[in-house]
Order: C-alpha cells, then structure tokens, then sequence
C-alpha cells in the first residue's frame, strides 16, 4: 500500500471526525507526572481517558477499551503488573496498544520491563530517538527524557523494531517519523514549546492509541494523531506568552483544531 | 424540615461566608489524575487541602480534619487501607466525609471496596447515576467515568442509599439532585464544560467535604458546595475558548464567586 | 565570607544564566499533588527535570543527576525507599540535595523518616517555620503544609538545623530566611498568590536542587534560587484575575525572568 501526503492529510481529516463521533475510550496507565494533563488532552480532543492502571482492573478494562496506552515513566510495582495485564489483555481482545519506553536504556527496573512489553508486541511503539535505539536493543539508553540522539539516526532501528513487534513505530523529534518496517513517513510540524510542558510527548502516545481505535491502518492513525496534535500545538504556540499559557491554549487548540487546518497546515511527506 | 428554594440560597451565600473565614482543613484521599487539580479547587475556594493518603497518616489525620473525600478513581493498595482507615477514624471523630465512588460497578478492586465503604456510613455521597445506582446494589455501573444513566431515573436508588448510610446522596449532571431520603432538591446550574476538564466532577467531592464542614445541616451544606462550584463553572464558561482557558478560569472564578453571584443566578428547586 | 545584598543579587544573575546555559538535570522524588506543577517549573526555568521515584532506580540516577529535591509530601512506601536511596547515593556522589520536610511533626510515618533524611545531611533543607522547627527537633510540627509559627522566631531552630547538617536552611514565609548557621540572608520578594497555588512553596525546593548544580556557595545558590522564584511570582502576580491565571503566568515568568528583573526587584538583605 503506497500513500501519498495527499492521502495521508485526507485520512487525518477523516478519522478525526470518526474519533469525534466514536468518542474511544482510552485507557491510559502512565506516569504521575503527567496523568492530569493527558487526560485533559484526550477530553479535549474528543476521547474519554480512563487511568485504570491497578492490578486487575487493569486487565479487565483493557479487553473493552477502544485503545491502551502504557507509558513507563514512573513505573511503581503496581503499575508494572498492570502495564502487562493490560497489554496481554489488549493483545487477546485485538484492542490497539501503545507503549511509551520513556527513559529505558540505562535505567535498571524499566529496561527490562521495557523489553518484556515489546515482546507483547505493541500495536505502536512512541518515543524519542534514544528510546527507541535502546528498545531495539542497540542501544544505550537516553538522559532522562530527553533525547541525545537524532530521529533520522534512529530510522534502522525503528524499521527494525517494527518488524519485530508487527506493528508500527513512531520516532518524536523536531520531525516525526513513523514506520512499519517497510513504509516510512515524515511529519513536520510541531512546535519547541510541546518540549517545555511536561507531558508534551507522554500524551501524544495517548492520542495514538485514541486515533488507533477508529481505523485498522495503525500507520495512517499514527500520522493522523501525530499530524492533529502537533498541528494543534502549532495553533497553540502563535502569540503565546510562555510554556503556561502554551500548555492552556494547546488544550484548547486541541478541542478546536478541524479539517480547514489540517489541509493548510499539514507538513507529511 | 422544609426549606426553600430561597431559604437554600441564602443558605449557599452565609456557608460560603463562614467557609472563608474558617478555612476547613480538608484531607483528600483521591485519584492521581485529579489530585492537583483538586488541591487547587480548595484552595481558590478558600479551604486548606490536605492529600493525606497513606496507612497509619491517614486516621491520624482523618481525627483532626474539618472534613474528608475518599475518591476510588485510582484506589492503588496503601490508598485503599488508607481509605478505610480514614473513613472509620472520621465516622468516630465526628468528622463529614464524602464518598465518590468512581466508576464502580463492574471493577473488580473498586467495586467491593465501595460496598465496604458504603456501609461505615458516609455523611455524603456523591457520583454520576450509574454510579449511585451500581452502588445502591440494583446496577451494573458505569462506562468508566461516564454516566450512561440518567440523573432522574437514579433518585429511587439515591433516595435508598441516603436512608441506607444516614447520610446525604448526590447525583451530577446536568441537573444536579440531592436527597436525605426524604428531601430532595435540584440544583440546574453549571456548564458543559466542567465535563471536558479532568476533575470537573472529583473537586466538588472536596468541596462537599469542605461545606459539610460549616454546618450540621448536610442537605443544605451538599447544595450550597454544589451551587457555589457551578455557578463558578458558569461564570468561568463565558467566553471561553476552550477547555484549557476554562480550567483556569474556574479556578480564578472559585476565588471570587460571592453572594451577588449566588443570588443572581443559584437555580435551586 | 561576608557577602554584601549587591554581591547576592550580582550572583543571581550569573547563576541563572549559568543554569539556563547548564540545563541540570534535577531528580525530583515529590509528592502526588504537585509532581506536574513541578516538572513545569523546572521545564520553564531552563533546568530537565526526572521524575524518578521508585526503588534502584532512585539511587541509579542520583548519582548521576546535578541536583535532587526529596519532598515528603505524600510519603507511599516505594518512595519512602526511594528517597533513602537517593539521598544517601547523591550524599555519596557529592550530588547536591533538597530536602522539603512536608508537614513533618505530627504525622507518624513522615516525622521519623523526615529525621533519617536530615541525618543524612541534605544540602539544602526547605520549609516554613513549623516543619523546620520540628525537623531540629525542637517542635511540635505543622498544621498540614500551613506554617503556625512565625519565620524569625524559626531562625534559632534554623541555624542549629544548618550546623547539624553541615549545610544550608531555609525558611519560606513572606520573608524568606536562608542560613548556613553563620550567615543568615532574607529575600522579600514574591506573592501571596504563591501560597494559593499548589506546589508554590514545593517547587521552589526543585528550583534550590538546581541552582544548586552550579555553584558550590550553596547559600548563594538557595539565595539566588528563592530571588529568582519569588521574583518570578512577583511578574506572575501584576494584573492578575486569581490563582488560576496566575499559576499560568508564573510558568511563563520563570521563562522570561531575567537580569534585568532581579537587578530591578531583587529585596535581598
């Protein structure tokens, strides 16, 4: 299946009309740093966030959420016996899952918790370069949150790591790459100022696993989500004060962006 | 006792008075999504939050608090003895605590854990429909945080539940109900948007438990918190461009809400 | 080494273009309510914030963090071992630490663990008058996070804390003390409105770890770092409808704060 940007542009339009109207329910299991701020993001954009993230419960609502997404930022030992029920519950109920390997490489309880889920294999894989290296396994790990390598650099790995897990794996940088192993595609928009809001990456893994509910094509809904939510953060950043006022308009920007500025503003190539 | 809409009122304009000048301290036991969010709603309205939410901390502190919430929307192992503790130390002390039984009904940590809470006798109740009704044993719960059922097809089972705790049951919607059992009154003020903010429902458990903190009357207490946070709501609505702006408004609007605001526009019936 | 207020104010200036140049790496082991708020800050400020609060990993990054702000606010039990694992790795590694003894004094699970972390000789203790009076052991604690005692009646209590610990003590209120048992600076700076924000005071303890990266004059740095915050809050504070906005507006502040501002505000004597 070969898409143009122009056929790409035209699914997000679509299916962020569909994700309107379907309202997914995501049930999101992610760090205490930035769980207010992505269930904002995902009200705002039009799905209904769920932090269901205990033992347990975690595995029943996975099988009958529309999407999952399991970040490993702060990942206390609940948490971590959730994250895999979820994920095989989510793999045996066909739900699409995300996972967001923040911060894997050198650090001793989530690196390896990190490969265990990758093994589950994951509908999509987020993260920055320095991520998605360690998880494919090649790698060292990245600072923090931060990443010290660069997205292009990471292109093998991810189309590697893609073929491993059978789903898709998105790169975040100043531009976005997403793949398959075979198909790769580059989003340009964004803004410096997602970078200086907590959470700014951690709920676009949400917004992944939102998009990924109301289409088969995980590549197509990893653009979409990729394309409305740094196009909204575009929306966001023009005249703004600083990273609060950004983080404020950027949820109202999300509530708001439609077609019109996906069709002006998408840069997908 | 009868009361008035008017009498409730001017209720509603002398309790947030006397809130303001007492400053309750409040200790809240709730969910990581909404735990920061709702430690500002108290202090804008004009209480002291406490989020005191571990074992053996939790009674000690549920002795001396001037009210209590116990959330069960992420009800992680220390949170649900804390909970427990809390709740039986505030019943001993005399102290009003709130129960929000977030999304109970078909989870299966929650759920039972609500039942046992249930039964150390709440002073106040509060949850969308289908929770009330899951938790007065005759539903089947809720669809996450969302209510599926309507708000007046809950008042049978919200008026059993109040005769069952001795206590006050709430319903929120778009027409708030609250009843004793016996009495029951609507509140219909508030805006679409406090649902499409995380929280929007979770911080006026809190400010429930502050209110309850002025006055033994909890009917009158429970809508005047209710009055007061939606009426706020409205007032922050205007002109906003979003979900995003209107968190922080109503913020800002919890602070400055006062008597004229409640006599202009509290729609008690 | 006397330093004379100009010398102070000359040092924060420096110090914050030093720590905008530097970006530290700050592991900040906080309480649930203002994990987000603080993660902000830090992104605003200049500084990379982690997040990492759970058993070996905790010490794993402490060493190689630049600062590390340990915060008692909501103590669960994986960050109580965090926080003993951080602070004993960072003492070890000659990484610079915060203590912020959350409400110690009655409460029975903080109080002992606040007394094994001060014998593990922080950096930098950060709190209001209550919480460091019962920290030098001669106090009854707090009410909650309100300070009941008065700053200069703390200012014994704080200088026998800082020779204790070898280190520096400070002491929020409406005048700020800081001391390193000898030399005693106060910073008059700031807003009321910080005291309605969640985290207002906490996050100040990040802001200390980071200054605390670079420069080893720890009571020039925690100085520098109240200057800067208080400064900030004062530029937050202008023409603003409440707490809500001004939450927003600090963010932006502590992005746009520079020389010019503490050179025109700076009430450091």
């Amino acid at each position: 299946m070969t898409r143009t940007p122009e056929d790409l542009t035209a699914f997000t339009q679509t299916a962020l009309k569909r994700l309107r109207a379907d309202v997914p329910l995501v049930q999101c299991i992610t760090n205490s740093v930035v769980v207010g701020f992505t269930a904002n993001t995902m009200l705002a954009l039009g799905a209904s966030p769920a932090m269901v993230d205990i033992p347990r419960e975690a595995s029943a609502f996975a099988g009958v959420a529309s999407g999952v997404l399991i970040n490993l930022g702060t990942p206390h030992e609940e948490q971590r016996a959730a994250m895999i029920e979820a994920a095989t519950a989510a793999g045996s109920a066909g739900v699409p899952w995300v996972l967001d390997p923040v911060a894997i490489g050198a650090m001793p309880v989530r690196t390896p918790l990190g490969y265990q889920l990758r093994d589950l294999r994951p509908t999509v894989v987020r993260g920055n370069a320095s991520e998605i290296i360690a998880l494919s396994g090649d790698g060292t790990g990245g600072r923090g949150v931060d990443a010290t390598d660069d997205v292009e650099s990471a292109l093998p790995m991810a189309q590697a790591l893609a073929t491993q897990t059978g789903g898709v794996v998105a790169v975040s940088g100043p531009v976005d790459l997403v793949t398959d192993g075979t198909s790769t595609v580059r989003v340009a928009n964004g803004s410096p100022l997602l970078t200086r809001v907590t959470g700014g990456g951690c709920a676009l893994g949400a917004a992944m696993a939102a998009f990924a509910a109301v289409d088969r094509d995980r590549l197509a809904t990893t653009v979409a989500a990729i394309a409305v939510y740094t196009i909204a953060a575009e929306l966001a950043a023009e005249g703004c004060a600083g990273p609060g006022s950004f983080a404020v308009r950027f949820i109202d920007a999300l509530s708001t962006v439609d077609g019109d500025a996906i069709a002006q503003r998408a840069a997908i190539s």
